[in-house]
């Protein structure tokens, strides 16, 4: 079953090695079939180059193992909260990608200073609140789920389609698992970035791009009149 | 038609990835070809490692498509104005280059502070001004355009091939599209250097060249009785 | 003798060019026989990809050779320090790592800042006293090994797989020579994180991980009821 | 003539590359042969992948080319310079490595700051004086050589083969050009690791080695007694 999104779920995995997103197996990438209400996701702590498409775990949005003989993710309960709570997200990717996690370490948003962020996240990426201990000790993993929907109560998404963990790392989301796999990638480039001019800037009053650039980025590739590309 | 120009364009496309400048289809590459009065670039949102010569997309000055079935670069407006104010300008590079960005989003020119950047460039990479609501809400790639000769209405665009837009990227020059290339590789090796070295000096009263450095090793490439190199 | 030992010394030493930890022959890997009391390491100076099984030296925790015919890394001493006094640890590894040298070099251990630490580390990733001149002069490499155990007065190495030896560089061990690697790369990753997480901070009150994600984050990876991976 | 010193000259050459101490071409090395009193250096501005054996350039040490069709590499004079000054050294490299030229353009020696540096350099890695105009106008390349020689007055260039020249970039010297090549690659690397942990230190004093582990570490690998590697 799902033999397509298994597929796309492989290579997105395997994607997290070509973008140099992960060491060892800190990362994985999940999709979600709206159809059968099922998600694909990566096994646990299975390395990249020796996965296999059959390797590949369906489980369902009340946690159950639908197909698969090896155990998911352990983050598979943090996945499930964010399908059930992102109408049109199909693919989610964590990593603990080395700049992304900088931010999470320092509890910081990655603020929008420049059009290569605002191409592709509406505004800052946001840094979740710090987990509770009780939070941490009853259901970390779906409570890493519902601080980050916490998070997004007033935003949008599909609009910022990532965000930092508190002294974790990041999550990165897209409308298929290939576009979760970019997103990914920006929040890294952009995480590099944003630090080095902050740095630049001496820490001090950095700068963050206006929002008629950040309007005007953001549309012309994912507006109604989006102008950039072939389509 | 142009054939030649566009093996050119399509090298020094490939040649960004090579050279490690861009991310995804971050950056592209043009050429000028003064006889017919037409450009050559690379076509919207396709992967270098698809492009072929038959993609090429040739676009006359006044922005009509004359050649090609792809749609051009969303930043041909900017390569256009370039062309038409920058006389003995044969090729333009766009980039969203890690360190260049960096310069870009924290809107400060690179100061020349050594030999490396003096070789090719003489003096500062400047940064341009931010584009106003205006520009970037009526015609923002044009305007992106007109924003950079504006900053170098003092400056000799040929003696100092390459800028970076403010909260935006780098872009270079030079008198073919692989000297463009070329100066877009020095813009981002001069850009970590001296990123780094400020760091060292602690933000504070960074080292800057003096004139007659900069004037020696500027002629010794470039001048009229230059040395370096074989010819 | 030895030959399972001596091929899992051969790997792991490979393994250090790999994940990028060394330049030249700036690391070596040890493994432990608890049945004989013999260790198995690295000869000196030699490149790791020259490096063959039958190079592998045998040296008794008295510091003999037991058998090889090259000799044995010049931190050997150091290696049997460790194994005499963590019991459990059956690998060792030493490397200059860039960013872990960087902290010994600065005299501080790595904080722990984020999950990715947690998970192998169960705290703060020591950094040793400085070396007297005395302990310098006499027995270098021996001493190197007693400041280590020293700083573990009160810590158990098994938990806090690793530590920077002030002015040096890691060391790292694990229950296997490919742990210790393992442990190696994970301290390495985890150094450059949380230098570029103190950096945003402004070298500030830099973020700490709160106890209760630690204990967490170790324990889903070691702890009895460990539920990462397919054991 | 000449042809194993060529050899080794071309080898060098190509690993500037290997060890990524250069982009396009600019890095050079020569070796000097005191039975001839002649050095062979690299062609100016000639690609290292592009480098043959009979490229290579024999310039005896009143700067005359004693054989070969190409132009000598621009920085001969400073090679020639340093030749007759340094009894003892047979090759010299000069990159514009990344880190090490951050230090050079910072106007800063780098200090020995761990056992990494100690191990080739017997302390700081010593940073030129500018050179005044007059010496930029006249004799560019030979007063580079002076400067660095003057720096050394009190310092021996066999104990601390490689000096940054401020504004300007690294040269790193050995009784071999692959003993040069190692000590250039050192010097990067130290660069590198000095300036992160400068930066942890806030910049603010930063931490120096202690003399008697300097001297220790110095003479483990280079003093008479020295006990490191299989000689």
């Amino acid at each position: 079953m799902l033999e397509l999104l298994k597929k796309e779920i492989l290579l997105a995995n395997q994607g997290l090695e070509k973008y140099d997103l992960v060491t060892f197996t800190w990362g994985n990438v999940s999709g979600y079939d709206p159809s059968s209400g099922n998600i694909v996701i990566k096994p646990s702590g299975v390395p990249y180059e020796k996965l296999n498409i059959t390797d590949m775990v369906v489980v369902s949005l009340d946690g159950t193992i639908v197909e698969g003989s090896l155990k998911p993710s352990s983050d598979t309960p943090t996945h499930i909260e964010l399908y059930k709570a992102f109408p049109g997200v199909r693919g989610i990717v964590h990593t603990h990608s080395d700049w992304g996690t900088a931010w999470a370490q320092a509890g910081k948003g990655i603020p929008c200073a420049g059009t290569t962020q605002a191409d592709y996240f509406y505004g800052e990426i946001p840094c979740t609140r710090r987990l509770t201990k009780e939070e941490i000790e009853t259901d970390y993993e779906k409570c890493t789920g519902d601080v980050i929907i916490e998070t997004f109560k007033d935003i949008n998404p599909l609009e910022v389609p990532g965000v930092v963990v508190h002294g974790h790392a990041p999550f990165a989301w897209g409308q298929s698992p290939a576009s979760a796999l970019h997103n990914a990638v920006v929040l890294e480039k952009t995480a590099k970035m944003t630090f080095l001019s902050h740095q630049l800037a001496g820490n001090e009053q950095p700068e963050v791009l206006d929002d008629y650039v950040l309007n005007k980025h953001y549309e012309r590739k994912h507006g109604k009149n989006a102008y950039y590309g072939q389509s």
